[in-house]
């Protein structure tokens, strides 16, 4: 097989990992022997489309070396969905034309399941037009909602930051509760999938310890039962700490935090779920409430990763070569687990069109009984993929994170975007 | 010198850091010569009011040795501010009691400067009851906020958490701000001074890098200059990071939080200064904003705590106790800085009432001139402070904190609080 050059290109929300996958893609792709040069595509496939491909190898390899290191996306994300090929079939063909011009003939798209399905249709249509580009899917999504994988990279790591808050935030709890604060409330990601909320449960090492109370986007929000519950762990513990995904609905499939909800002055309340819980058990119980809302913090909090998820993902990024130069095309790579005790895991692959769109939520099994917690089952999933520290270099007190220089490589079709 | 017992108590919102001064009284007061038993006060003063002592011996030398890695209260803290002596004898002659009746002549209280006060009452209280209690005040707040002590242990830490979650998040933005969010907001605590805010100065290198504007309680919100502000890191930069603190005030001294602030709906609007002003950036400037309210995650990150900190809470607890030793009441220690570069510090001690009841907020000097950043000056000061880690031990994913029995005392005074 004569060597081509191919583009890596990362999209959507970022993860504490997905550096790593970068760090994966780029060094199988050097030793790969199918693999002339690697491109990065600048901000996702905006990159591709803008013919803004950054050339890797003016990268130091201090700055590779240190990709798994690094948080955010080191090439640039992007929130692009491309819409159906009927649609925009236009996007598709510039794609392709850059793809020729720069003689791209792989494809490695680090993402979820919207990401998978654009890899999905750029392959097809690359087919139609004759010049062939082989698109391999590497998973990303601190979400955790991809099917077929076993989990995700990025799950472990945003898992592990929370659990670890959670537990120290329940710890300030039950300090202050004597005469101060006497619940907690922490808003998690996960809007459609309650993988991270539920990932909370890992603080606590027996049911006394936070998080008290987990609420799942899965489970329809029931005030009076929330209510009665939050006044027993009280009355069992003397604080309660809640985690809440920015999910949770009510009964009528609406998100709670957009339910037009009025508070004891009359004023529709504006803010997340987090905000929601907490003013509930201000108003309703009448008791002091703390909330905190970690937002980007959780995605992005390399500091307290996962070692295991950095594996994971510089794993599926090296696979993902791999099946390139095995000849495969149109696959994304999963994470198989071969056993829990001892935890082992492997790589695997599913054809993308299992991926594409598809989202996979909490099953019923990790979701305890009444709503409110989670089952043993999940925590026996969770435990092993927020194993281990892989702590980054410090430098006058804060991280040594990879900045990459992000040269371009010179355009052949001009600026035209 | 007869021995006698000891009390150490703890006081006020807790740190990530404050057991560490509870550890360096412990040993110091086991090794001291002067003291015979030392008790640990539950919830604070509550415990020495409700004679709920914690019987420090019982605990296993492996908790012990584990609280400089704890963050929260391992006794309990308190928020109860005692009143003055004429409003509330009753209090103070019920604390003389239950010292007296455990044989209690030294109080080591660690707290800011609410706490600075009681000690200083029961100091005065005691000795004009006729049995004299040395109290020796042990300095902890995340605020930075107490006068004469260069800084205040648990600052160190909280600067840390913000100035590394801080760079995370603003490495998350720079990667999404191509065609997704453009603006990211960050609450800190602090809400009389601004060092909290301030120190998230130290997530970035240089002026590209976030925070690119830091909002002080110290300087009067003005709407029209920060919004100008934001547009014109945004033309610079591509995008920007904001942090607020808590008690960011308007023009007319009120908290922008509480200022009644009316939405595009006619909404009253609820939530804190990092809700006001992502509100009003997306609102008046219609981009894509992010806010986190990382609450007690800031001032409980123990995972993330600095080194620097962790020594200096242990250094002033270990000097309370020999400053007791040597005949000194109503002092608290000090944290004394000897020199920038490089960085050295000792431990010094001033009058209690110099601490008492005051308030040091960010002087002048520390705030560039338009009022939207920190200057070199502030970066100098606050660099050593966030320096260097110490890792807690981990198991099963999340890290190991010292747990404490707390058996009480058998009571001497009955039941009655």
């Amino acid at each position: 097989m004569a060597k081509a050059n191919a583009v890596y290109a990362q999209s959507g929300g970022v993860t504490s990992v997905i550096n790593g996958s970068a760090y994966g893609v780029i060094k199988a792709a050097q030793e790969s022997g199918i693999i002339d040069n690697i491109y990065g595509g600048l901000y996702g496939i905006n990159g591709v489309l803008e013919e803004n491909l950054v050339d890797i190898s003016q990268e130091s390899p201090a700055d590779i070396d240190r990709l798994p290191y690094t948080p955010s996306a080191a090439f640039g994300s992007c929130r692009k969905k491309l819409p159906s090929l009927e649609k925009n079939r236009a996007d598709f063909e510039k794609i392709i034309e850059v793809f020729k011009a720069h003689d791209v003939r792989y494809f490695f798209y680090n993402g979820g399941n919207d990401s998978m399905d654009t890899a999905h249709k750029i392959s097809q249509l690359s087919h139609d037009m004759g010049y062939d580009v082989t698109c391999i899917g590497v998973p990303k999504t601190v979400d955790n909602d991809l099917p077929v994988t076993d989990n995700s990279p990025g799950f472990g790591s945003v898992a592990k930051y929370n659990a670890v808050s959670l537990r120290e935030a329940s710890f300030d709890v039950a300090s202050m509760h004597h005469d101060s604060t006497k619940a907690f409330v922490a808003e998690t990601m996960g809007r459609h999938a309650g993988w991270i909320a539920a990932s909370t449960a890992m603080a606590g090492t027996n049911e006394n310890e936070g998080p008290h109370i987990i609420l799942l986007p899965e489970i329809a929000f029931r005030e009076e039962a929330f209510l009665a519950e939050v006044e027993r762990i009280r009355a069992k513990v003397g604080y309660c700490v809640v985690a809440v995904s920015e999910g949770l609905q009510n009964a009528e499939g609406k998100f709670v935090a957009d339910a037009g909800t009025v508070d004891m002055f009359g004023h529709t309340q504006l803010g997340g779920a987090g905000d929601f819980i907490s003013n509930l058990i201000k108003n309703k119980l009448n008791i002091k409430v703390h909330n905190a809302l970690p937002d980007y913090f959780q995605r992005s909090g390399r500091h307290i990763a996962s070692k295991t998820d950095v594996e994971q993902a510089i794993a599926v990024g090296k696979e993902a070569v791999r099946l390139a130069a095995e000849g495969l095309n149109g696959q994304m790579v999963t994470i198989v687990r071969d056993s829990n005790t001892p935890y082992s895991w492997s790589v695997g692959h599913t054809d993308i069109v299992n991926i594409a769109n598809k989202e996979k939520v909490l099953p019923v099994d990790y979701i305890r009984e009444d709503g409110f917690h989670v089952t043993e089952a999940f925590r026996t999933y969770c435990q092993p993929l927020i194993e281990g520290e892989l702590w980054p270099d410090y430098s006058g007190g804060i991280p040594v994170y990879s900045q990459l220089s992000r040269n371009l490589v010179p355009k052949k079709l001009g600026q035209n975007t």
